[in-house]
């Protein structure tokens, strides 16, 4: 049976190209439809909207920009909602509010449909790669049924329990510690390198001791030579994910100073016009509150 | 030619001891004289006052809590500086101010010995198991003289060329960038708490995903857990090396909004009595303002 994907942007066009490596018939959607063309010449079947591109019972797959995008694709007069019906399921991947996620469960759930959250770490390099780290909460039945299309896209699926909102709640987590360590690393160089230790020298100490992990070396790399573009995940979506932090925080009364402050890094960041560099660019908030130039007219 | 070793508390006596089994003669000398029995009765040489531990044209390694303690093993009446000579290497091991750091280098300068700044990345299980990581800077000849010292007190040894202070900076910057971890920790465990996620299965998740180094992997199981005895690195101590960081950053004028936020938190700690448990103790704090009990009494 066919697996509607929705979605070709930079991580659901190789993630939907990987699940018709993996030998899956695909029907595909995107908002602009020429994204879908180098997937047709695959052998995907293009959809004239969303919910066309899902069958009654069938597997719908969702990796939209924000809250407001999938709202549109399930929701809207073309969504998928209504097409699934008994027995379908919707997996869905994007990052995306928890209280999103907990509505279009309950929806899902009144039409004898079925919602799994399924929210994915990696950015576009690691989802050609299949290199994604999969997070993957809902009924049991539903995922264990979309499994083998998960384990297609990633190189590890986990299974978080029959809840979605915890799969979207730990995808925040762990987006917001990646931004702390963001935050961190650039105060860390940034107070080296005013005491005359070359950025890349407080790094490649640090990443060869305590900090091993590849994430520091390769987000370190960029933050010590203010290397922002082109973005591998662009620092407007950091800013929405610092949003969702901290609405998800409000709603559970979790005060989360260290998140507050990642927020206003990022909307500082957006004011000074670096919504298209990679949101390891709030780093140069950093740089600049010390008076520091950092160069090339970011 | 013997070593002076000076401070043998948690740190400093498994250090020393790795000395011994590499073959070091060794002069010792702690405040509390019976620190050291253990040591003697493998042959070191206990010293009556610091300057007794170490000889003219000597090497002296330190390794003792703060600046305070530091300035009195080197400058006061039995201090070692005017022991050392001309030719003497002091080895500073202890975490202290780049400015004291400055300050002992130039008045070691102006005697003709060396001041070699060799700070370590590892806690005191680290230390005894010879993983320490440590850092050196100073003098190249001195250095290179202390090498094997070092080499045999630790896994990997960095030179970070002629400048102690580079050394102090750098390690600064490691103990904040950790500080930070424990914060973004706390916070991302906390939010999934309230949300019904386990706090163990949040850290599970991210350290078998983007988070796979060991500090995440053992910080992220104390925090998971509220298990902050025994101490591994005691919390007055993290409210130290956040002072530490503040005051570097002051006189360096690199505002660091997260090392405040850090210091606010380890002041409020000690504050409610817990400056003797772990610094990981830190995320109470987080989980206290979220209006969690986190039970047994800390």
């Amino acid at each position: 049976m066919e697996i509607g994907f929705i979605g070709l942007g930079s991580m659901g066009y190789p993630m939907a190209e990987n699940l018709l490596k993996a030998g899956h018939a695909l029907a595909i959607w995107n908002r602009s439809r020429e994204k879908g063309e180098g997937l047709a010449s695959q052998g995907a079947r293009q959809a004239g909207r969303p919910a066309d591109a899902v069958s009654a019972d069938g597997v719908a797959i969702t990796m939209v920009a924000d809250d407001a995008a999938l709202e549109s694709v399930v929701l809207g007069p073309d969504g998928i909602l209504e097409k699934l019906g008994p027995g379908g399921v919707h997996v869905s991947m994007s990052t995306i509010s928890p209280a999103l996620s907990a509505r279009l469960a309950e929806l899902h759930r009144a039409r004898g449909s079925h919602y799994v959250a399924a929210p994915v770490f990696g950015r576009p390099d690691a989802a050609a790669a299949k290199m994604l780290f999969v997070l993957c909460a809902g009924p049991a039945a539903a995922c264990e049924r979309v499994r083998p299309a998960l384990e297609a896209m990633g190189q590890k699926v986990f299974p978080l329990g029959e809840e979605p909102v915890h799969a979207n709640i730990i995808k925040l987590g762990g987006n917001f510690m990646i931004m702390s360590v963001i935050e961190a690393m650039a105060e860390a160089m940034t107070l080296g390198e005013k005491h005359g230790v070359p950025r890349e020298k407080t790094m490649e100490v640090l990443t060869q001791s305590i900090f091993p992990a590849p994430l520091f070396v390769n987000y370190g790399k960029q933050i010590a030579a203010h290397a922002y573009r082109p973005a591998r995940f662009k620092l407007s979506l950091g800013l929405k994910d610092a949003n969702l932090v901290l609405g998800a925080a409000a709603r559970a009364q979790v005060p989360m100073p260290l998140a507050a402050l990642m927020q206003g890094r990022y909307l500082a960041a957006v004011a000074k016009g670096r919504a298209d560099l990679d949101w390891t660019a709030a780093a140069l908030n950093v740089a600049e509150d010390a008076g520091l130039d950092p160069g090339d007219g970011h």
